[in-house]
């Protein structure tokens, strides 16, 4: 064996496999996790980037600064974490980041040993905890409800557990569950970490997605004594592709991951920083977001309609205020992974709930995604979808 | 202690925050690794970006491939390892990463477990050495002389040390002492580890940098049997600020470690690949790399004669055939981490040797880059350092 345990254990998700095989455009996909590429706003990008080049090609095209570009850190501290995240940061609490994942992974690098203990909502995004457990890190699930963390049971493990290094979660329109912590377990969550002094991640791709409700308060918003890290990306509200993200901490927390960022892959592209920078000076980002919840909010609702009207008597879900996922829970005895094969035949495909837990979950659950089809292509899928599981539902029963 | 060991240890490094301070103009720098900013070609990549925009803005601004765009893989693999490091290869034997330094970190993600030894020339590139020690890897120097690793010492060492999971060289131009390994010394290492079937990390950003000599036979061209993880760049041949480097190995090995970079950062950005993609189609990469090439070896011309006007009787050094770095070694008991901030006060800034040893080196060695100031310059700044230094070796002798 020359790989590492780490590697040998991701060669492991069979899951994994069969899902890259769905990568083409004859299936209807509701497996990913990606935006609808139609709502890029390509031509804006394309004038800013012109302007880029114009002002600075010879500094974009050199090294550049490990910690980000300056103006893109000014303006994720006023505009991002000011006025939507309700924490104003100068540029200094800032660190520009290959997406939220790499932040991730930067904050693991500088957190974790082999054998620390990582707490995480279960289920849970399963490309951090593959993150967390590559650095040896131990993970444990704590107890929630469909609020959040439960506070009696996070207070109880971290009495007895001496070993907790970290705590990961997603406050708003989780990853898979599309679940949002109630602003009540969020201060109840912060009392308890500002206690105890645990580090946490709030990773928070998706909040400004909220189809419903305003945003609620983030957890770092709350946290006066500045123990949370918080993840924010552009992913999800202007482009994955140019792979943008940023952490959120004190100065003294960023000096270190600024170090660990740097031997990593030494800083992030100049010019799809700058682009942002000259993109939302010249645009009005907000109402490019507000657009585009105008239209994931008419395909979340297609969503539902069509899982009401199709699937089986019994089936159970949340209907979530924002982001990308809607989280099924299927009548008992029903299993979503052995019926994958049969719905990738009829070139549908989605991700068994179990692939979101670090050890085994329930076989009756589903991630479905909606953000990357139209309504007709959702009703259509789900319909598919349904009458599958209702003829697998029929025959176990029999 | 919050951090995590690996993060202690690299707030360690006095002469890093030292150098840190030294980024302004005001300084003639010898310090950095950078290549001249004038010398890149700006508006006809900025062409090029303009027209991946017209052709395809929705594809590069949405999630990419883990493994990056094929037909820059395949480029890669015919026109760079192919007609510059003799080995030709398909698009699935390339990897991108963020620059060679991720290719570094995803290789190690992919191989190393804590205690595992990795074997390395003394001194090498420490932002290597640090990724490596950063996965609880313990190092272990081969001796070596001026034509690269001892294949005696190096056998030796295999047969007793059962725990190399890993050996990382930098065969040509290597940083941080200019050495080129000679084409004897390349086939007795392969043949080493065919024999004992170690993987090879060969870190090559320099070698299309040049200035006396054809290029020698790369490990990996010589290597039959595929050991060899091949790490490539386009840093210092176009441009280090868009971080497109690669991997170069087998598609069993790429499986590995493209999901540990999906795990780090899930893909490199798109547009910065695409515009490469165009920019070799429209022009000639070769010519811009021999223009840039003119230009380095003046400057490595200018350095080699100022360092023999102005340094000590006792000074040694290799004239490098290529890359961005020469190697000075300084009389006995001279001491050139001492002297730095004296240096520094007259705006003049190197890195002391002994920053590139895992353990203690030589403290009478420096390196000094000669890639990012023009020949008057390099004249000056030599000529301010060589004073000092023999103004500080009189007081010594007193």
């Amino acid at each position: 064996m020359k790989f590492s345990k780490r590697a040998a254990r991701m060669k492991a998700s069979a899951i994994g496999e069969l899902l890259r095989q769905a990568k083409s455009n004859a299936f209807i996909s509701f497996a990913g996790g990606l935006p609808d590429a139609a709502l890029f706003p390509g031509a804006d990008l394309a004038t800013a980037m012109a302007a880029v080049f114009a002002e600075k090609d010879k500094s974009i095209l050199q090294y550049g600064d490990f910690q980000g570009v300056a103006e893109l850190r000014t303006f994720i501290g006023q505009k991002r974490m000011g006025e939507k995240f309700g924490i104003s940061v100068p540029a200094e609490h800032i660190l520009i980041t290959a997406g939220s994942q790499q932040g991730i992974d930067v904050v693991s690098r500088a957190y974790l040993n082999p054998g620390d203990v990582v707490l995480i909502e279960s289920p849970s995004y399963v490309d951090a905890l593959n993150v967390f457990t590559g650095y040896g890190a131990v993970l444990k699930e704590v107890p929630a409800d469909e609020n959040g963390m439960l506070p009696e049971a996070l207070d109880q493990i971290l009495r007895e557990e001496k070993k907790v290094k970290l705590i990961y979660v997603i406050p708003d329109f989780q990853n898979p569950t599309g679940k949002t912590w109630s602003l009540e377990r969020r201060k109840a969550f912060v009392e308890l970490i500002e206690r105890y002094d645990i580090p946490v991640i709030e990773d928070n791709p998706y909040g400004e997605l909220h189809y419903d409700k305003p945003m609620l308060s983030s957890l770092a918003s709350l946290n006066r004594l500045r123990q949370v890290l918080f993840l924010g990306s552009f992913s999800k509200i202007l482009s994955p592709g140019i792979r943008i993200g940023w952490v959120c901490a004190t100065p003294e927390k960023l000096h270190v991951l600024s170090l660990c960022k740097e031997a990593i892959d030494i800083h992030c592209v100049n010019m799809t920083q700058e682009m942002i920078v000259v993109y939302v000076k010249d645009h009005d980002l907000n109402a490019h977001i507000e657009y585009m919840c105008s239209v994931y909010k008419k395909r979340r609702d297609a969503m539902v309609r069509a899982i009401r009207q199709y699937f089986p008597v019994g089936t159970t879900f949340a209907v979530p205020g924002g982001g990308f996922f809607l989280w099924v829970v299927l009548p008992e005895g029903f299993n979503a992974t052995r019926v994958l094969p049969e719905v990738m035949a009829q070139f549908v495909v989605y991700v068994p709930g179990t692939a979101f837990y670090p050890e085994n979950g329930a076989e009756n659950t589903m991630r479905l995604n909606f953000s990357n089809c139209d309504e007709k292509t959702i009703e259509r899928g789900i319909h598919i979808l349904g009458d599958i599981i209702n003829s697998k539902i029929c025959i176990d029963n029999v």
